[in-house]
């Protein structure tokens, strides 16, 4: 019997997704360029699993039906390529070849294009979830040639892990690299939501000082509300586990952020793209001010801090503030987050439907949440919706959290607890809420220096220069 | 007579440079790939100027003194590797090529090696001061093959601006793409610059609600102190500027900032660095936002600001508060600024002086300013400077307006005036002088979802695993 699928690539990501495939009764051929590495898995695939161990890419396109699905779960970059070269002269057109590793958008873009050339059809694979994930349900966000999808759905539909209404997290996303930049965008907004998490937890413990077990208790409190979600779960979890001599192991662990680097492309694509992804970039920001940690010892020797930081009274209506701030700002965080990939539907010509997006996350994924239930139901009230923050639901959320937002920031403004994410969400929030913003003032600073004109608000038409160091007259351009 | 120096490119910035350099007795010999515009270069220049107009390549390069020194002043991109492949023919080893537009770095650095191939020796020189710089002295940023830079020094610093103190701005910066990078780095914090005045002037304006005619002398006021610079110079200047209707033209100037994208250079090398320059990151985006115009319009209808905003009672107290907030903010931004320059020597193997960066910045240059005096102060005290805000002088001046700083911007946040950079900037140094950070947090999760391990702050050495869903246990790895 021809194989289903083959699954190059078995490392952890890949050996789990494959038994994930095999677990729904499809057959896996199976590849790794080392040789032992394939022995040993198949010594520990159960019996009811339909396994066939290839030990050459020729065996492994030779054992798949027609047209071929190959899957490789290999390290993003230049393996990829080296991969689909030796694959290639194995192929035939119209088979289907699908990268499922981390791989920057622009690369997939490129592969897409080089692939249909030959006739390959050829998908980027977003896979969230980590290692469990993969083993037992993970969010796919496959994107790519259009053609391959019918073809791989059932597959990857089989193994996606499913919402509470029983809908798989897998949809198709959209041509090219589509798939890989909405993972991409994933990622960047699973660094923001860690780092909202991390502002509030030192808001709680270290600016109201309140002790360790009401701070993992109002977690657990706000895992039943409107932040329930997977990273709150668990970050109520973490702050239960005590180390051997009796203090929270938090309390152990070196405070240096580790990234991988997609929560960087996201920032840098914003800007490229000319989005005001303003929370993402703080989180990426403050990873990077975390890992300096030796300097931060000097300064904290150094630097002053505020006078009088001393913890507000009652620090229980402080408890709700705080919550309510991490809430309006994930709102924007996700605003931004949608609005640069609306932009980027717009500049790379691909057709996102921004509500399965976010019925693909809800589950499976790192930053699975209640949260994007109300997302879908906002693009199912209105699929062009030109913002989240312009939704009736979100933006009366936010309205009524403002309160809380506004004063919390301050409370962190006035005790010296550092809230870049907390506080830039909400200068975004007043800024895109502004009918007009001072920006008129630096248009005419480049006028000044640059001669570089600008508009005028009472006409439609037209760029302007004024003589600002002479009699300041204007002149049309 | 042979002229001493060749420019191509007959622009605003080509021509006004080659006016400056003849100007200091220099002989200049000019081409422009249009001939009309060499023609009527010629037609305007004074009898006392030494020009010689050449209408190719091979007439200027035969008219010039050897080494030949040939200065590029034409747009920055495939333009300058086009006139590079035309010049290439009438060079020999050993002449002295520079482009002098607003190049990108790593372009820069690829120029040099291929150049340096030829056994030419070129220069990537940073240009600041717009048409009135260069035509009466700009300050320069000369970087790349240090072998050139004895050949052009005396014709360079004879052009430039210069100080109180007479030195002239331009000083060599260093190799390969050094001297472009600086000048990137330049504009970035002018965007930086930009933005504090532009949010300082809405608080006054907005949140404070000052007469027009107090909001420019308090501008006036502040250029007599710390804050002396150009751009708070030309500020009061262009906010006493009236239309006919009597109302200040900045009324009427459409509040979209434009940007030609070097800031975004900035804030996108500094994602690729890991450096944390959040206040021209947030810049950068400010602008971005401020060009959604039509779209901040629809949410300005929809979205409501904080309840009771109203002005605060006497506003006298509040100005010098927002004064502290722009004078500590503004710190931060050039620590964020010289922190990422030193990585970036770090990175690129550059030998940069600071302290000869900021005497390069002190005139001639859109941020000029009394502040960049200190700052060579700073380094002249500690070549090594780890960071600006270690300095005793700029953490003493933080410490002093944290004061007011967090006043200002509790103030904005209670308003609803977005203060994007000075809040940005406050989260920074809250943070950078934070001995411990949330950030323990963050591996904690990171370890929890994706076994991404983490270190202990009780051991150097050794990463660790916490199986957090099982039994809490702790594995070195």
């Amino acid at each position: 019997m021809p194989s289903d699928i083959g699954v190059v690539g078995l490392g952890v990501m890949g050996r789990n997704i494959a038994l994930n495939i095999a677990d729904h009764a499809f057959r896996v051929a199976v590849y790794n360029h080392t040789a032992a590495r394939t022995r040993a898995f198949m010594r520990d695939v159960e019996p009811q699993h339909s396994f066939c161990d290839c030990y050459s890419y020729a065996d492994l396109c030779a054992e798949l039906a027609h047209p071929r699905i190959v899957l490789m779960m290999v390290t993003a970059g230049p393996v990829v390529d080296e991969v689909i070269g030796a694959l290639l002269p194995h192929l035939e057109p119209g088979d289907v070849l699908i990268d499922g590793g981390n791989s920057f958008y622009q690369d997939t873009e490129r592969r897409y294009a080089e692939l249909k050339e030959k006739g390959i059809r050829f998908l980027g694979m977003g896979v969230s979830g980590g290692e469990e994930g993969a083993r037992h349900g993970p969010s796919l966000m496959p994107g790519g040639d259009p053609e391959a999808w019918p073809l791989v759905r059932r597959i990857f539909q089989s193994i996606a892990a499913r919402a509470e209404d029983g809908e798989p997290c897998c949809r198709w996303v959209g041509e090219g690299g589509a798939g890989h930049y909405v993972k991409m965008v994933h990622n960047g907004i699973e660094y923001g939501d860690m780092q909202l998490i991390a502002e509030a937890w030192q808001l709680l413990d270290q600016g109201l000082g309140l002790p360790e077990a009401r701070v993992a208790d109002t977690f657990d409190e706000w895992n039943r509300g409107v932040l329930s979600s997977y990273l709150i779960e668990i970050t109520a979890r973490i702050l239960r586990v005590r180390d051997p001599d009796g203090a929270l192991r938090v309390r152990h662990i070196l405070d240096a952020a580790g990234q991988k680097g997609t929560g960087r492309w996201t920032a840098i694509d914003a800007l490229q793209l000319g989005v005001p992804l303003t929370l993402i970039a703080e989180a990426v920001y403050a990873r990077a001010l975390s890992a300096r940690h030796a300097e931060r010892q000097r300064a904290a020797a150094r630097l002053a801090g505020p006078e009088g930081g001393a913890p507000p009274g009652d620090p229980e209506p402080w408890i709700g503030d705080i919550h309510d701030a991490l809430y309006a700002a994930k709102i924007i965080s996700y605003a931004q987050g949608f609005m640069q990939m609306r932009e980027a539907a717009r500049e790379y010509g691909w057709n996102l439907a921004f509500g399965d997006i976010a019925l693909l996350w809800r589950a499976g994924c790192i930053i699975r949440s209640r949260f994007l239930e109300d997302i879908k139901a906002a693009y199912a009230r209105a699929p062009e919706l030109e913002n989240l923050l312009l939704d009736p639901f979100f933006g009366d959320a936010v309205a009524q959290a403002q309160g809380g937002w506004r004063r919390s920031v301050g409370l962190a403004t006035g005790l010296g607890v550092p809230v870049p994410a907390l506080s830039s969400a909400l200068a975004f929030y007043d800024g895109y809420r502004s009918a007009v913003l001072p920006a008129s003032l630096l248009q005419a600073q480049r006028d000044y220096f640059g001669a570089h004109t600008y508009r005028r608000t009472d006409r439609p038409e037209g760029v302007f220069h004024t003589h600002w160091t002479g009699d300041a007259r204007e002149e049309a351009q």
